[in-house]
């Protein structure tokens, strides 16, 4: 692989000297701004080499360098050696910004230009580039040129799978309603249209599902709706004769994929929303660009609003028949995990179980539940030092066997046609050690922290996030991942816009989004703890003195999420009573609402795994 | 009074009808933005009669309101009676915003002017205001003039208080290197100069201290430092022949203060830094007006670099001198504090104990002590009911007397020449109810949870304000204020820029920073309970597992108070091991570095305060 990545920097630096660019910036981003892209566009997977979710890679004529984050510090060092690649670990002290870098790199480079892709790149990451860039010795981008066009042979094409109908029963809303909902906000805010780039927003407006991304049920298009009309550019090979008349019953136009830039440089209405953190720099450009119109000879330029969607919040708050598909869904997921559970420390203890086992047995058992659609993401099964690779991916070079002692983390989840699911659970797979029992529970109190807190209405996760935190910050300890992310209803399980984590997110938690619970710690060579549970938001009025709360609404969180949690590894000296009650009353919650859907030897089990503490 | 605002509101409609004005904005601050203003500064208090510290008036041709948070509820609406001013509740459901307000109100008038003194507001207070406006129906606003120039017969001059030295033994640095650090940043940041208007900030960077402003030890000034001179804009009258010598020795010119608007005409270098949070609009106008310069026929405006001062974060900071100074201070105020509240029980005993009583008895034992210089806010004693009336300052007309049973809420502090003291305590007098008990065991939870917190370097303080609220919030309760303030040495007693508040403050908590903790409840016509310590920032990396922790460095709370915290209304019940652990130990620190200090009758007395639960 090294020499592969080699000759394609080779390529590359041959085009950027043709074009008299200095450096170009290769980030993991696509046209639709996702987080899991089409491989048509995993251009700096191409370029690098690393295949991790998040990363960006520079290359200059001389140098080249990958950033991520802890996440993937390890498996990029892997990925990374023999291609001349410097890793570049975010957030650790000494690591230089992009910015930075270049600074250092093309200083001794008199009016140095740098090239990004403008297609796959979000108006506010190059605005922020370009200030940066300005600041270090006056570095220019230039954001009209793709490299990959030349050096990237056999690229793969953008997928063209069918797109779905998601229907009522799992939806909820109708695409009409959801479509007045987004006209109604846009008219509020005195905007004439608004361009969808996100494909889970589009998936999530129209009640379509696809499978062009991996894990991700959407599909490649764009979206650009007005107020009388709506029209979604799409590659109309995915469009079977149902979804074209859905489509047109709903009152969506289809245009072809390619057409998008010539219809924001048609775009003749007063102004649109594009959303700066979502649109590419390049669809930005077409839409402010004034064109004529046809018959007249003057025009102004349509004027861009650049301001967050409005759709991630409205997508974010789940409808009721989407709750009951979410509880629906864990059950049916908690019943496979159950199995799962059940089968893994005798099949330990038997010999022969790897971590690539994991996968596949956690993979059969979610496959035979009605309404499977496949995994939410890839599968994370860490035995023992490999549980401390946040996101670790096994695979046939670094497979290990398990062994009866230790820890596994395994962090998993299914798209089912009625919701998504993401839980994570470290088991201990025999004896542990004092360190394995220490760390497990405070991540543990943690967890408990989260599950159990009420918020007045208007607190943010950031606010919320040290309770997951607390106890490991007590000792020293951190994790340097967020706490939570919302879930989608068969969608991404990546979703905004709320957020648990320490950076300041601003949307606040509301009733009828889900969340999840995720605190870890990782011991690089040892082991690593998680344990999530996807929650709730639900009204909690319960208990409330009115008069002292200067009427705030309160809220708080129930489990979705249905499956037992490890006692075992549990240092019961250090849980207060109130955690083991609430310990206690989850496992209570799972026992009784999975057994009746358990054979006699799993209910057996389950009711071993949820007895009290 | 309420005729006397009656008629000067007659007065000010006259002037507004003669200027083609439909509404007049009245803020609480003043042309340096500080938290206190000299009298000259108090148009809001002369308009409406509302006294508290902070506070809008907004007049009508028709009508007038009052905006004001919920410290000053119930203050308000007995201060506002039979004015016709309205009192609105800031954060209150229901409760429209001053534009929205004015958007209603101006409604049937086509091109609606509001008026706003361009010289008492800052610029982003006036920037926010001009956008809100224009969204409510295209209202204009009118900054460049004061009608209190025409209608404030007999209005207060602005003070001339001498000014006075603050020497090295108690600032720990000299204002040359302090003006050399600002500079430096200025460099940084390729800024030619800098405004300052913040008064603290003046007096902190000259070690220099006044007396123009209640409670806080400051005088009326601006400072525009540049790279080479620096220039005190100030009233002669107030400068010593020792204090002239001393400005001239470390550099600093001094001219007239009302030259100031004129200097910022004629300043002629490329930019200049201007805080615009603490900017007057007027100010910044003046900045950035291109004036002709003697001897040239054109010239180009100076550029205003709208950014947040370097030095309120060099300020919040204290050095080792100024920590030391603290913790002395914190001594003497402690002695003072333990003499008052072993007089105390027996006082009310004893009967014809009042609110006021207990304001003097506090400042008497205060004035006892060297260095004492004054209180460092009003004392709020609040007896029963009163002590939910979050700001609440007993007048002749309110003060109740104290009986033996109930909670008395006693908020008040301290300046000394080496430091500024801020401490309250919720005293028993008696027996008390079991929500009085239970409602003070939860503020003591909340309390000893930002005390026993620790964080990494970085944290905000919004990121833990919640450990103050959770105990509250899990039983629907909350308090309407922040969690914790800066606290100057011997400067005021509220500082920025961090703060711990559940809105996001983004400056991170430092090691050196002052910071008080007092979470609080409050039950209208019932009770008040609020325990608050001033604590002090530190370095913490003990037990440390730095391979765990990311090479994160830690930050814990250590106790500046020294007193001891009412133990008779603990429900010890709801305390953990470690919580009633925590209160032991503080107890332990504060009866071992006080009794010395003390005659054996107070020792005695302390000691059982201190006794371990």
């Amino acid at each position: 692989m090294s020499e592969t990545i080699l000759k394609r920097l080779e390529e590359l630096r041959d085009i950027m000297l043709i074009e008299k660019i200095d450096a170009f910036i290769f980030p993991s981003t696509d046209a639709h701004n996702g987080e899991y892209t089409p491989d048509y566009w995993k251009g700096r997977e191409f370029i690098s080499g690393f295949n991790g979710s998040a990363g960006t890679a520079v290359v200059t004529c001389e140098e080249a360098a990958l950033w991520t984050d802890s996440r993937y510090f390890l498996a990029a060092e892997e990925q990374l050696a023999g291609t001349t690649f410097q890793l570049m670990k975010i957030r650790t002290e000494g690591t230089p910004s992009i910015p930075q870098w270049l600074g250092r790199k093309l200083a001794h480079i008199n009016g140095a230009i740098v090239g990004i892709d403008g297609m796959v790149n979000s108006v506010n990451t190059i605005r922020n580039l370009e200030t940066e860039l300005r600041n270090e010795g006056g570095i220019t981008l230039r954001t009209n040129f793709d490299p990959l066009k030349f050096i990237w042979k056999g690229r793969p094409v953008i997928p063209v799978n069918p797109i779905e109908l998601h229907p009522l029963k799992y939806a909820g809303e109708t695409a009409q309603s959801k479509l007045e909902r987004i006209r109604k906000t846009l008219r509020s805010k005195h905007i004439d249209g608004m361009l969808v780039s996100a494909l889970d927003d589009i998936a999530w407006a129209l009640n379509l599902r696809g499978s062009d991304v991996h894990c991700n049920p959407v599909f490649v298009a764009y979206l650009l709706i007005r107020e009388k009309t709506a029209t979604l550019f799409v590659n109309e090979k995915k469009l079977s004769a149902h979804v074209t008349e859905y489509l047109k019953s709903i009152g969506v136009k289809t245009d072809s994929y390619e057409n998008v830039t010539d219809a924001l440089l048609k775009y003749d209405d007063y102004n649109i929303l594009l959303d700066p953190d979502e649109t590419s720099l390049t669809l930005y450009k077409a839409s402010v660009s004034s064109t004529m119109s046809s018959g007249t000879l003057t025009c102004t330029p349509t004027k861009a609003i650049l301001q967050t969607s409005p759709i991630p919040s409205m997508k974010a708050v789940k409808n009721a028949v989407e709750i009951q598909g979410f509880r629906s869904a864990m059950l049916r997921d908690g019943i496979a995990m159950v199995k799962f559970l059940k089968w893994l420390k005798p099949a330990v203890e038997n010999g022969g179980v790897t971590e690539i086992t994991i996968d596949k047995k956690l993979y059969e058992y979610r496959s035979q539940q009605p309404l499977f659609r496949g995994i939410s993401f890839d599968t994370i099964a860490g035995y023992a030092a490999h549980g401390a690779i946040v996101h670790y991916e096994a695979t046939s070079d670094t497979d290990i066997p398990l062994q009866p002692r230790g820890l596994v983390l395994i962090d998993s989840g299914a798209q089912y046609l009625d919701g998504t699911t993401d839980i994570t659970r470290t088991v201990a797979l025999g004896p542990l050690t004092e360190e394995e029992r220490h760390a497990y529970t405070l991540v543990l109190k943690g967890h408990i922290a989260i599950e159990r807190c009420r918020f007045p209405s208007g607190t943010s996760g950031t606010q919320i996030d040290i309770l997951a935190r607390q106890f490991l910050w007590r000792e020293g300890l951190n994790y340097l991942h967020g706490t939570g992310h919302g879930v989608g209803s068969y969608l991404n399980v990546h979703e905004g816009p709320h957020q648990i984590r320490m950076e300041w997110k601003p949307a606040p938690l509301m009733a009828g989004m889900t969340v999840t619970d995720e605190p870890g710690l990782y011991l690089e060579g040892k082991f690593g703890v998680r344990i999530e549970n996807t929650l709730l938001i639900v009204s909690d009025d319960s208990n409330l003195s009115s008069s002292l709360s200067g009427d705030q609404q309160f809220l708080s969180f129930e489990s979705l999420t249905l499956c037992p949690i490890d006692k075992s590894p549990i240092d019961e000296q250090l849980l207060t009573l109130e955690e083991k009650q609430w310990l206690n009353s989850y496992h209570k919650l799972v026992y009784d609402t999975l057994s009746p859907h358990l054979s006699s030897d799993e209910s057996k089990w389950l009711a071993d795994a949820c007895s009290p503490l």
